[in-house]
């Protein structure tokens, strides 16, 4: 599936080098509207202009509601407002809500003032909530009945459209609360003028639409549920959340992630314009700069005693490495617990014991080996003696800020997966060359 | 949800500690066995033997299964022969496939032995599939009727025992093979003697039970459903794979990533033993040494000029930082696009040309500022020239290796988020320190 995005995206480039004819793509149709936001994400601006030329008309809401914003955008800004306008006649309140922060707020309005007032109602409620709830998100997919139905009205509702993969029937009183839910495989073994109301499965609790789509996408990392309903404070009925949506948040949270990392941003375009992917990495490269300014105004601090005994400098890395990985070893593990929720106020201590005790052990084992290396080099026990002291020295400073960082950067609630790294540098590579360039300076001068 | 699970750690390593009365744990029980997992693998090792003890018997098997397989044998190893036989009883195909790699053999005998026929057969289907092949994982609650079967023989199924959130029937032929799917809430607008096969739903194809669990759930991406069959090379329905799964598997691939960056591994236990930890990664600061010796010894080719100039030992840290910043950067954008399938043959050149650009860019600038801070610093405007120049071919060369090292390494079938920023630093310090110390040899002494 995959290698057929694949050849798609190669076409597409070589047809824009030249080096193939340029005729209508193959099986662009055969694509689903993710696939093409994927195809689309994975090429040069140019090429990606000329391939979106070539998407059916009909699936241009859905592909742009598929794409990360930053890619969509490019793509946004080629509209002129024929487009656009075209664009608006075929949103519904769950595509406009995808893409209203990409789009110029008078698009928004006429958008809005196309639509039937069921759908713009749908888009207010959901335009209620934030980016990061489950309100925003609300599909309106679901068969609804009053809470005093028969199995009969079921059945005849259900002999209309039916929306796929639909497992149950939602209940609601007459202020549109929630009443209940009714599994579509229970009316099999119900009498045709059987309330719905004895059929009610117990255990199928709403999720609140203020709730996070993180928490919301626990709940259904734990029961098997191909739908939950969304209810307000009020216990008003407002959509469901799909288990499919779930699957993108984790998608996307686990991508952020790995982005943030990196000091990079999970809707980042792969062919982002050289200037705007410049100035948002040059912010990054300046913040670890300082970090590095730091690390050297350290080792000035030790001028004297590097111009002395050179060996010093040929050996700073690999105090700082180790110092560095050890570290960064301890910080990943805790930032999946922290993720995980595994991390608490209680498991802090013994987990910092145990950090430290599998710090110390490989400090130890590892002072011997450098220290056993660095004598032989520089022929000198004494240069041996330091490096290995200042290696145990740092892979226990590092044990140390790797468990303590990121747990202090959740409780300030800024992101560890973001900012950890950058301040476990700092430490171990500020710790690793004050420890061994003064211990140097006391043993060697 | 989280925090009540943050609560029972609390609990129990305050009743370890014995800052807290030891009695029976509140509401263990409340808890889904995916949590009791998480809880457990929460404690450190003495802690989790104890509320083990406290796990009701009937939820042990789902909690092992729920567990990462580190933690599991940490409780399956204090099993004595009596809790091991016990286990024996409760497990059915799906569940002794899951625990098979943490049991001795003579227990995986005992428990297939004390199956029935069916469950038997089930398990030696699965176990002829590899740990990251669908067949291997799939779950056997599903609805199957012969393919000459009516809309009334399906609704007498359904008045009969069914699995939770089943939307569709399975239609096989005489030799078990899937001959198509129905879905239930068609059955509504059926006659009751329609043959079912006028109701087949087209769009569901079948996974090969031999397709990597990577590959299947980008399927589950794509499409809603809750399910899709799984059948053998010759068709034959062997069960299916829920979204359930897909997700577990989309959530264990990402964390799996994560863990990679810091040579761990996904199934690494927060609490492993002090010793066994250590060696573990042990192995991973040995390989990183390697490289930080590499350093060491391009430092060493200049010794002399070190000597003489020991502002360039003090500044190597900055030349260091940026080229393996700005390569991590460009570095994770990669392994982020060959994760998403979108990094091909033909949009290499083109990815190459914009990360170069952005490294120019950005080498350029941070050139001209570290230049001037270190013409500043040392009162010598050679040196803020050596520096800076260093910083461009540094970035540049980080761009570069960011791009094709990931490629090269995928290509290689080597996992480009395990070994690729430990290749990327080696390149970017050595290319680093020597551009740096040999363009100061040439203009500094």
């Amino acid at each position: 599936m995959s290698d057929e995005i694949s050849q798609h995206i190669d076409q597409i480039i070589r047809q824009e080098e030249g080096t193939e004819p340029d005729h209508v793509l193959d099986g662009l149709d055969d694509l689903e509207p993710d696939q093409i936001a994927l195809l689309l994400e994975s090429l040069p601006l140019d090429a990606r202009e000329h391939a979106w030329s070539q998407v059916p008309l009909s699936l241009h809401t859905d592909v742009l509601v598929a794409m990360r914003a930053e890619p969509r955008e490019s793509l946004l800004r080629l509209f002129d407002s024929g487009a656009l306008d075209q664009l608006t006649e075929s949103l519904d309140a769950e595509s406009l809500i995808e893409l209203v922060d990409s789009l110029p707020d008078e698009v928004v309005d006429i958008a809005l003032a196309r639509m039937d007032q069921r759908q713009r109602t749908y888009f207010e409620q959901s335009a209620g909530y934030e980016d990061n709830q489950v309100g925003r998100y609300v599909d309106h997919d679901l068969l609804i009945l009053p809470q005093n139905s028969r199995v009969r009205d079921a059945a005849r509702l259900l002999r209309r459209v039916v929306p796929e993969y639909t497992t149950h029937l939602w209940l609601t009183n007459r202020a549109g609360q929630l009443a209940g839910a009714v599994a579509i495989t229970s009316l099999f073994t119900a009498r045709e003028h059987q309330p719905l109301s004895e059929l009610l499965e117990p255990d199928l609790e709403p999720l609140q639409a203020g709730l996070t789509l993180k928490d919301a996408t626990e709940r259904f990392e734990l029961a098997a549920v191909p739908a939950l309903p969304v209810v307000t404070e009020d216990g008003i009925l407002l959509g469901r959340m799909t288990q499919r949506l779930a699957m993108e948040v984790l998608h996307e949270s686990y991508e952020a992630q790995l982005m943030a990392t990196a000091g990079l941003d999970e809707e980042e375009d792969l062919f982002a314009p050289v200037l705007r992917s410049s100035k948002r990495r040059a912010t990054w490269l300046g913040i670890n700069l300082l970090t590095a300014f730091l690390a050297s105004w350290a080792i000035g601090l030790f001028e004297g005693t590097l111009q002395e005994v050179v060996a010093l400098a040929v050996l700073m890395p690999v105090v700082a490495s180790m110092g560095g990985i050890a570290g960064s070893q301890t910080l990943t593990l805790i930032i999946r617990g922290l993720a995980l929720g595994q991390i608490t106020t209680a498991n802090v201590m013994p987990l910092l014991k145990k950090e430290l005790s599998v710090g110390g052990l490989n400090g130890v084992l590892w002072a011997v080996v450098i220290g056993a290396v660095a004598s032989l080099w520089f022929n000198s026990a004494a240069i041996g003696l330091v490096i290995g002291t200042a290696i145990v020295i740092n892979i226990a400073a590092a044990a140390l800020s790797g468990v303590l960082i990121p747990v202090l950067l959740e409780r300030l609630k800024i992101d560890p997966a973001l900012s950890g790294s950058v301040i476990l540098t700092t430490v171990t590579v500020v710790v690793g060359f004050v420890a061994f360039l003064g211990l140097g300076t006391l043993v060697l001068l």
